[in-house]
């Protein structure tokens, strides 16, 4: 097994979600990779399969020493690993958090467009969904300084989910940005959990910033999720690790991950995530030359063949968000308009809420040849939704 | 690999929670068992890891026929796969009925002594433990009806947790015995989460009945929970079954445990589940009868070696309870004496509640050459704490 990030490899009748689509289709929606993982995590697996015992299993400092070190190498920010709890995924820890940090009937503050989980997460344990939407300024998405600040300070906002980086935008958040989100965070008593699950995919020379690497005051408010899921492609590993400077928060937030038993981790979890912090450095690097590769091609071919569209330039994330607002303000209609006419399955922009409306997200994560396939399949769609 | 219950493994340093133990110390406490697991899961598990691909999983109708062929064949019993969820855990599926199915405030019912972690489901959802005590008559422990009757009747009654069979005592409830709890459940409007775990770990010729099965009030009103967890050694695989015939039931729970996120299954949790409950029905029976060897090994040393014990026959469970009244009614500080003298770690019985201050709880499932050390260290615990 190596780094060939150009196999096509047949994901249909695996139990794929993703790949739970008709015979001609091409799925590129959800935020799950078509390539196959780091052979070190694959091996790590095996060998603990070799085992043969899987019984109760703690979380061994290695670890945890595994999560530092991949933060300390590949992003220049040395969380102690105290700070550090295991859990079983990102999304239950969210939900988690918001039923520890805030009171039902409270705000929980997001920035749409935004990974549509998150109002799942507010909605179901009964709070406030309120969102300071993000400004499509000439095909950069920037935040409304004025508008965050009012929404911060209104007396029911408790806690805001940043997404750093933002799906499905693909910015990477400037440490100027995260500092100034934390000081109206402290200035109004809010919690800040930040989702940086994506944080490892960026193009060469925009690496991301941990949001409590940016300052002191966003440390000491802060949640912070990490998870080997979408780096390497293994949400089904279960494995992600909150980070908590604040003592005080840490605790309130390890019962609520303790009550919501999501502190325990499978027999894989642990052996995979070291493997992947300890040896798969070069992996990623190499996919994120692919993603960079594969999203400058689609931007090349978006301008030169379908011109109505218009590429939002990211930096980070395999998802790439694309304005159609020249076309329709129903990106429901449009999606499936495209995959009834050619089988290419994207995502509607308005399930991440803002301006989503008149966008659509493609997921460019596959080999290469894929990719072009749902380029073509794209410009057909949209010439079939123009008749 | 062969089915050999047998040999010798040494668990030490492989992160297990049960061998976290000091260097001389014999750890015979959490439900978790000695043996390497059943050939044929390592296998799937490794032919899993080998696709390389980890990403979002859905759970196919092979899952759910593995099941219904499982509990078909073994425990005559057919439920259908529609009735069927599938859930990361008993024990988080546990935490998340509560809260569905009973309101903050509300009993919820138990048999105490009982497995301990039913008091956190209850108590850090902020509902109230309420137990109809088990009586120990003779050396069986026995249903108090008239008090179960009047704690089923009591207005703030909602839920009951049943234990089938049930852990600590190792009892084998009996048909009509489930027929009379699902009576007074129907009565008083009272639901039944039956956690059946231990279901398949029995003596030959005591099977075990579920608690739907027993009769059609019973399934009407009835979340059942089973696992390959206990059966196979398989805690860390985190997969669990929900069974729940009643629709509006089960559309409740549903709704909880996709909410706290129990409803996504880890890569491995498929294929082993599946694994186990078509290719494993030899290696449990293999499985059982080395259990019910040691069991009756416990029995007769006790016996005649610390007859001041007196062995509580149970025909279910890897768990023996044992009487130790005539030595002391805090078994918290007997069985830290045992330890600190022998290295014995065995379970206090107190902390199932009920009479388990007078009791221990030592789990048999290892190797018969491992019991034995356990064995002699539990007689001359016994004798220095008495000295």
């Amino acid at each position: 097994m190596t780094n060939d990030f150009s196999e096509m490899i047949d994901r249909r009748n695996t139990n794929s979600v993703k790949w739970d689509v008709g015979a001609d289709e091409l799925p590129m929606w959800v935020a799950d990779m078509d390539f196959r993982t780091a052979p070190a995590i694959v091996e790590a697996i095996k060998q603990k399969a070799d085992t043969g015992i899987f019984g109760y299993e703690e979380v061994p400092d290695d670890y945890f020493a595994a999560v530092q070190h991949w933060y300390t190498s590949e992003h220049n920010w040395q969380p102690q690993p105290c700070w550090m709890r295991f859990v079983t995924g990102v999304v239950p820890a969210i939900s988690s958090a918001v039923r520890r940090i805030s009171n039902v009937g409270d705000n929980v503050l997001i920035q749409a467009p935004v990974y549509n989980i998150f109002y799942n997460s507010i909605i179901n344990n009964g709070r406030h969904i309120l969102s300071s939407d993000l400004v499509n300024n000439d095909g950069t998405y920037e935040i409304n300084w004025a508008d965050l600040a009012a929404k911060m300070a209104a007396p029911l906002t408790t806690m805001m989910i940043l997404c750093n980086p933002h799906n499905p935008v693909g910015k990477v958040w400037q440490p100027a940005e995260l500092r100034r989100i934390a000081e109206l965070a402290a200035a109004n008593h809010v919690t800040v959990f930040s989702d940086e699950i994506h944080g490892d995919i960026t193009d060469a020379g925009h690496g991301y910033t941990p949001f409590a690497a940016a300052s002191d005051t966003a440390a000491n408010l802060s949640v912070t999720a990490v998870s080997p899921s979408k780096t390497f492609n293994v949400a089904a590993l279960h494995a992600a690790t909150l980070i908590i400077p604040n003592e005080r928060l840490r605790n309130i937030v390890d019962r609520g991950i303790n009550t919501d038993e999501l502190a325990e981790p499978n027999a894989f979890a642990i052996p995979g995530t070291i493997a992947a912090y300890t040896q798969g450095a070069d992996w990623v690097h190499a996919l994120n030359a692919t993603i960079t590769a594969n999203k400058q091609a689609l931007t090349k071919f978006v301008a030169a063949n379908i011109p109505q569209l218009h590429v939002i330039t990211g930096h980070a994330t395999y998802l790439v968000w694309i304005d159609c607002g020249e076309i329709s303000h129903d990106s429901v209609k449009l999606c499936q308009a495209i995959r009834d006419t050619t089988g290419l399955f994207l995502s509607d922009g308005a399930e991440y809420g803002g301006d989503g409306d008149h966008y659509l997200r493609m997921n460019v994560a596959c080999p290469p040849d894929r990719l072009q396939d749902g380029l073509n399949r794209l410009a057909t769609g949209i010439k079939n939704f123009q008749k």
